[in-house]
């Protein structure tokens, strides 16, 4: 991903100048809240996404248009990959820790989208601003369609060790199964290549993200499983039924889903 | 409390010389996240701080040494309290979209150490460091005997608004009623003048924070009340049965009860 998030940003870079100054590219890589550069906006901006990480803020439909530059240094910066692997460290002192059934009946559920694989190229185009500009579901499908999201590093580490300590990793996403095929040849392509179940949502599936995600994981339960451990991007990954013996919340300040 | 503040600066500035230098008095009011001071530290920290705010790290006993500084500048600076004033902007907008019962019995349970008042003045002193000395329930409580907290400006604020709106508090604590007449007196000095209940862990109440305050939650719907939002600076103030209908997290990396 790293080369990945360079090339963008050598993209966004190089076209800043043809471009209106008004879509603001990202420059910089490192966030402003210290003392160098707005740091009043900075400052407003890191409370503001504290209060998204910790579920304060609830059902917002874009990032505050002040935040765009600052969520964007934050997500190509270094700060976004450090805290990513703070999450991954405390998962896997976690899942070292437990005692398991040796029963082949301990997984762990994973979200996808900006927990397992990375949207990242898609959020840093000029037409999409970090989650700054609404979000539109088009362009997002036709993005997915591509099948070129990146694997998030701390999360395919935790991934690894999961196998490595022979819990099975269940993917649960909200994503269409319109998806399944495109979707699993890309998690294939970056680096996943096992897994007891692979979600998506169906036909069938209604309801908002909470209540579908807690009936996938209630029917894994009714299934025989142990949920040890449930890592997502969102607090609808994480809340409702049968949530997981514990869960870790993987930051991501573009986006809401309830 | 910014007067306070000010003063346990001046006083630690002003005995810093006097005092080793290995306490690492707080010079600085701004975090050191940003371009100048210790980077990496800072980086690190604040990934740190994150992953508390966000309960993907528990039970951690004290502050993590390297990031005493970065707390204490954390908790005496701006960040702080704008961090604060973010959470209760969130939950003013939420109490006024609300559509009340009108029979008094919505409402609102506030946890009293770090969310209502403040021991910041006694967690900045020398011999405690901001959380990154090993708890001393002794001198916390000689502290709390003193009836020196101060007022979260912040969450005061929501308080006054609350009543305003006819939402009636109730501070529900973990802390002991030993301190019932000191703990009383002190909220009365520092503004808080009016609530519904004030609850205080008695002899008869068992069991760690979170299973203590969801049987007192649980109490308060049954006798009919409907609990329409709950603040507080632990995850145990904020999971458990009957939370209440939103929840709102206040900042606190300075300890954590399980």
């Amino acid at each position: 991903m790293g080369l990945a998030i360079f090339l963008i940003l050598a993209t966004l870079i190089s076209t800043s100048d043809a471009e209106s100054d008004a879509f603001n590219p990202i420059h910089l890589l490192r966030p402003r809240s210290g003392s160098g550069g707005h740091r009043v906006e900075g400052l407003d901006c890191l409370s503001w996404r504290l209060a998204v990480e910790t579920n304060n803020l609830q059902s917002w439909k874009a990032v505050p248009e002040s935040c765009e530059n600052y969520v964007g240094n934050y997500m190509l910066g270094k700060q976004y990959r450090h805290d990513c692997d703070v999450v991954a460290d405390a998962a896997i002192e976690y899942a070292k820790s437990l005692k398991l059934g040796g029963d082949g009946k301990d997984v762990w559920v994973f979200d996808i989208d900006e927990t397992t694989l990375s949207n990242l190229p898609y959020y840093a185009r000029t037409d999409v601003q970090f989650g700054a500009l609404p979000y539109n579901g088009t362009k997002f499908d036709e993005w997915v369609a591509e099948g070129k999201a990146t694997a998030v590093p701390a999360v395919q580490r935790l991934y690894k060790t999961l196998l490595s300590l022979d819990i099975k990793p269940v993917f649960l996403t909200g994503g269409s199964d319109t998806f399944k095929d495109i979707r699993t040849a890309n998690l294939y392509a970056v680096g996943y290549h096992s897994w007891l179940k692979l979600i998506f949502k169906g036909e069938a599936d209604k309801g908002a993200a909470l209540l579908y995600k807690s009936k996938k994981r209630t029917e894994l339960v009714n299934q025989g499983y142990r949920i040890v451990g449930n890592i997502g991007d969102q607090w609808s990954d994480l809340l409702g039924d049968n949530a997981g013996n514990r869960t870790f919340k993987v930051p991501d300040p573009m986006y809401y889903i309830g």
